[in-house]
């Protein structure tokens, strides 16, 4: 892959890099999108990671489906597809790992441990691997985003770290791999994160400032579907990720399965 | 720093890293030898790391003296000399560490906590702002080179790391340069680290092979010395730094100064 990536520098190419753990969706073909009109060069990766997932999380079931990814980006005019193997990533005796703290400690960091040390460190090695100009992230995964931005710079990858909007069906549910999981009653309640957010914005468009009342408004909205389980549900700085701030965080369990979504509540919910 | 070595390595050129802490001496300027007969440019980092340093240890009064190192540095041939400042390694808001487990935990890993994540985090630091073909460690700080090998292969570095062997003085001393600290009483009780790696070299050369008594003829060789104080004494295994093996690794403490030395038993002891 460095080789590769390294012979298109030596012409002049730039070099975009889109990470991903396949299951593809719209999500993802937006960032590869915006990586092709940005590049000379676009490289997508695709890897399952297992350091990012906790004991009992789904590694394991996390869908993969090699037919479907490769179908989806024939028609999209990327350069590369980078599919490393775990026992390459991770061969016997490896330990080391890469550990953002400050914006990796709440929210997703405290749900999950070790969460954002599996990122770092695959981040990490992907940076290495590729050599990128640039790297693009959803802001479906806000946190996340915000952790490779501080890794990058604390570490001096020469990469800029792009993020590309959300991509959402038409209910407003924000695009997952996960979403495959739910059920038809499962996937009707999944629409209560976006809704939320949008009620969550109105209000403060309405002038509610209220870091609680805010709260109050996400939480109300959720709790109402008998399905949803509120793991948290905050409005954080989008830069520190602690209150207070504008960004509304949410992490919800419909049934089984665990969502998360974010919204910057001072920007009007789109659709 | 990484605009110049991409330009080196656009005109075909191999670049090789040195890093070091300044102070510099004979052992510094041996790397600095290997990497410019094995590379078509060579770089010297001089930065004190003050991440590697605990409370308590010498980073305030570590020795700094420009002028000598670039009187030294003159007259061998560097192409460039990267003296990051620290504001600008770890600016404020900085906080990702990388994090070797394995090999860093023994020995210099447990005497210093914190030691080798903060030369873990440092040398990927160097790496990614040099991209490197080669990169040059000392044999005198074994465990270190060991850490960054471990390093560059789990982060996929595409660096190879060379380890040069140690200097001495004629009377065994490893060059250092904490040296420096030694009054002289101290310098005459310091010969007694390579002193007692030569005796040990000696027994195993007669046939010795008991780690025990090994490590019996390190001690009693140390303890000799009444400004000595012995912080650990083992025969390892190069790899991993724990035992079973043939490396003598010794850290001892002379009044107040702290050195460090090794010499693999199964090899003759220099001079």
């Amino acid at each position: 892959m460095l080789d590769a990536s390294r012979r298109w520098r030596a012409q002049g190419h730039t070099v975009g890099l889109v990470p991903t753990m396949g299951a593809l969706h719209a999500g993802h073909l937006s960032l590869i999108e915006a990586a092709r009109a940005e590049n000379d060069v676009v490289v997508v990766s695709i890897f399952v990671n297992p350091i990012q997932f906790g004991p009992g999380e789904d590694f394991a079931r996390y869908p993969r489906d090699r037919a479907h990814d490769e179908g989806l980006l024939s028609g999209v005019g990327v350069d590369a597809v980078y599919r490393p193997r775990v026992e390459a990533m991770y061969p016997p005796g490896a330990s080391t790992r890469v550990r953002v703290s400050g914006v990796a400690d709440p929210l997703e960091g405290a749900a999950r441990p070790g969460h954002f040390e599996g990122v770092a460190t695959v981040v990490s090695k992907l940076f290495t691997a590729v050599e990128p100009d640039r790297a693009y992230f959803g802001q479906k995964d806000a946190q996340q985003a915000a952790v490779v931005r501080r890794l990058a710079r604390d570490l001096d990858f020469p990469v800029e770290i792009r993020v590309g909007v959300t991509v959402r069906e038409p209910d407003g549910l924000a695009l997952s791999s996960r979403n495959a999981y739910l059920d038809p009653d499962e996937r009707r309640s999944a629409v209560s994160l976006s809704a939320a957010l949008r009620l969550a914005s109105a209000a403060y468009a309405a002038g509610e400032r209220r870091p609680e009342q805010l709260r109050k408004v996400l939480c109300g909205r959720l709790e109402a579907e008998s399905l949803a389980r509120v793991e948290y549900a905050q409005v954080v700085d989008p830069e520190t990720f602690t209150p207070p701030g504008t960004l509304a965080v949410l992490a919800v369990r419909i049934g089984k399965t665990r969502l998360i979504d974010n919204h910057d509540l001072s920007k009007v919910f789109p659709g």
